[in-house]
């Protein structure tokens, strides 16, 4: 069921500017992102949802003029923390306690200022790639909820991050952005990859046993 | 759907060591890993499936003791590329053309020599980052597959790489561990997580509208 939802997607080359993706799939898909799996439960990242058309061409000039940025329904922006701070580690633990009351405090306390002792000494560079790896699974799971949601995409690395922070005011925010994720339906006829094989290497060739 | 499947899952403390995971349930789940998407469809990375007990006996103790890693059913092990190479992007095209003829060269020859001009010249270090993102994603994708299966997962990044790309002799093959994944079936009445509330930012912390 999810790989044959893996196999229907492709990186959408040509987007139908005149189709809207329908707010409930949207939401769909942010759940996805808010359920996924990160180390210690961090969620080191934010996403922006970028429906103004002029911020749009703004990023669409710092994407290699890729025209999905613009054509698509929508477009996701992914931004990792550009570090690990004692605030937002705390900012974790408060939410674990919130949701799961004070007693959970003692269970987790321990354990979040062990991290702190591991992540605060690093450098600000060292904890954004670390931040950057746990928003790029989210990032996976957004493209696989939006095929779930018979939703079109195109992930995207192909751009200026310094740029789009820029754009979006990323850096005041202590944001640096990874990723784009246009979201919406394609256009068949102009998407030259539409119908093409999907390339993937041989199993054997992707993994061993060590048995 | 897919949502439901990932409030289903957590990160599984205690596993059942005397329950194994069906060889179809374990074949589901690297087959979502092959179909994960990755940055121009390089796949730079490999996963180990160790069942052999020495062995893992030896990664748990570079794991800092983590019972699941020996009371699992399954071991995984993601290795990043520790770099690109020109081999291993010409290995990308060679497949590109077996997989969709050789009429396909033309149209995408052009696009991995420039992706050559631009990873070739990078530090070792800076593609290793790289390839490691996208070994995130089919991470990801492969707790999610698990998921499905019904099959319980302990994502995991507390261990030692270089501890561990020794064990699996990884230098050698150009590749560096980045996350490890037992596979099993939850022993819930030893497992102090598996009825805490899962706990996620609200969505308004995590996703802003630039409209």
């Amino acid at each position: 069921m999810l790989n044959e939802r893996l196999n229907w997607r492709y990186a959408t080359k040509k987007m139908d500017a005149a189709r809207k993706v329908p707010d409930e799939k949207i939401a769909a898909i942010l759940e996805a992102i808010r359920l996924a799996p990160t180390s210690s439960g961090l969620q080191p990242f934010e996403v922006f949802v970028v429906t103004n058309p002029d911020v749009r061409a703004k990023i669409r000039a710092a994407a290699f003029d890729q025209a999905q940025v613009t054509e698509a329904s929508h477009l996701l922006v992914f931004a990792a923390w550009d570090n690990y701070t004692e605030a937002r580690i705390d900012g974790v633990v408060a939410d674990i306690v919130a949701q799961r009351g004070p007693e959970a405090e003692a269970a987790v306390a321990g354990y979040y200022a062990q991290l702190k002792g591991m992540y605060l000494p690093r450098s600000a560079e060292e904890n954004f790639q670390h931040a950057a790896r746990q928003a790029y699974i989210a990032f996976g799971l957004a493209v696989t909820a939006a095929a779930f949601e018979e939703v079109d995409a195109t992930p995207m690395e192909g751009f200026d991050p310094a740029k789009v922070d820029e754009i979006l005011g990323l850096t005041a925010k202590g944001l640096r952005s990874v990723t784009l994720l246009p979201l919406g339906y394609r256009a068949a006829d102009g998407d030259w990859l539409v119908g093409q094989k999907k390339v993937r290497r041989d199993l054997d060739q992707l993994v061993s046993e060590v048995a």
